[in-house]
């Protein structure tokens, strides 16, 4: 523990665009204060780590068609609440625009500079039926709780959201 | 570390009632324990710090329409399941009371009597609109992420709630 | 903390069969790396403890409507998302079976052959008005807040799921 940066680890079990924006907010802050992140996506949180042009096909009538209706991307994430068909989601983001608040994919790219690790959990892909074309490159590791665990451990901070 | 109390540390995220009484039952529990406890409110979590009988005023169409909707308030703020347009949350406060189980009020004024800190996010702020007039006097500071992880990264106990 | 495992806690606030899941699966790889697990269910997060054919009788008219409504067992959780009136959650279960993933009675079989604790919280017990007889014989304790963070104030990696 002598000069290694202190570790922050999320997990962002999250698709909705909110959290994940805290998650991110959260990764930024402790990255730019020379803190060690690591985020940890699994189940709905892979959602932030799909391209938002990616493949939507997968082996099976039932993945294809939850691959469908969950489609994933930073640009294309629901509000929790408030989703409205769209409509609030894209309030909020006007919203967030209007206060020169970056949008995800904005902050996603702040994290990555950063140095801010992303972590795909294998077991989430799965069951989901996900590989790893349907992710963003800048995904450093698939692994599964193991990996995460590894860093938790050693975390100062360690959140699930 | 030597004397000083032990701190433990609420990012409240959501602003559904069940969540904040988790999270007040959590920070009284633990003040009552002798530990330092902050809890930092951000996004729909900020609606837990607003006066019941706030402004609902903002700058512009959308944020006036955002802060109608979302108009918080202790005793405003609905369950997450069985909402029902109210039904459900108003049966859950008198089940709470049956046992006599503090309203969420009441445990908020517990957790200040018993010294909790209460942080208001200012970048969620930013982005809804909402001013300062809009909560409760017991608001400590308005501060960022980073006040957030200078805190977090002493705690023993960290939660996202 | 000479030569004593490691601890993690988890407080299982939801019902949700995905978080319940997630959780577990922490959990669970947790235990396997000898570390000493405290599952800490309150709120929604009770259903995950209660049996699959328990009792949903309880006292008074407003109980007895939440515990049918909030039935709970392993078995009967629901997805937080795409849950569908059923199909969406029996679509993910077959999927996780497809690729060899236990579902979540045997994750929790799993969890407590590696001496993961369960708790389940009184507090929410109480207002709820479930009684021992709602819950499955593995739960160890039936306590309140202050065990929890006696646990969690030990804990490496405390995690609100």
């Amino acid at each position: 523990m002598t000069d290694a940066p202190e570790k922050v680890t999320l997990v962002v079990f999250s698709g909705d665009l909110d959290k994940a924006l805290a998650a991110f907010n959260i990764a930024v802050g402790a990255a730019s204060a020379g803190m060690d992140v690591t985020m940890f996506f699994t189940f709905w949180g892979l959602n932030v780590l799909k391209k938002n042009d990616g493949p939507i096909h997968s082996k099976g009538v039932m993945r294809r068609m939850l691959n469908r209706m969950n489609r994933g991307g930073a640009k294309r994430l629901p509000l929790s609440k408030f989703h409205m068909f769209g409509l609030g989601t894209w309030m909020m983001k006007r919203l967030m625009q209007d206060v020169n608040f970056p949008q995800l994919e904005e902050l996603m790219d702040e994290a990555r500079e950063l140095g801010v690790h992303y972590v795909a959990c294998t077991t989430s892909m799965g069951i989901m039926g996900v590989g790893k074309d349907a992710f963003i490159p800048e995904v450093d590791r698939y692994a599964g709780v193991a990996t995460y665990l590894a860093e938790a451990r050693e975390g100062s901070v360690n959140l699930f959201v």
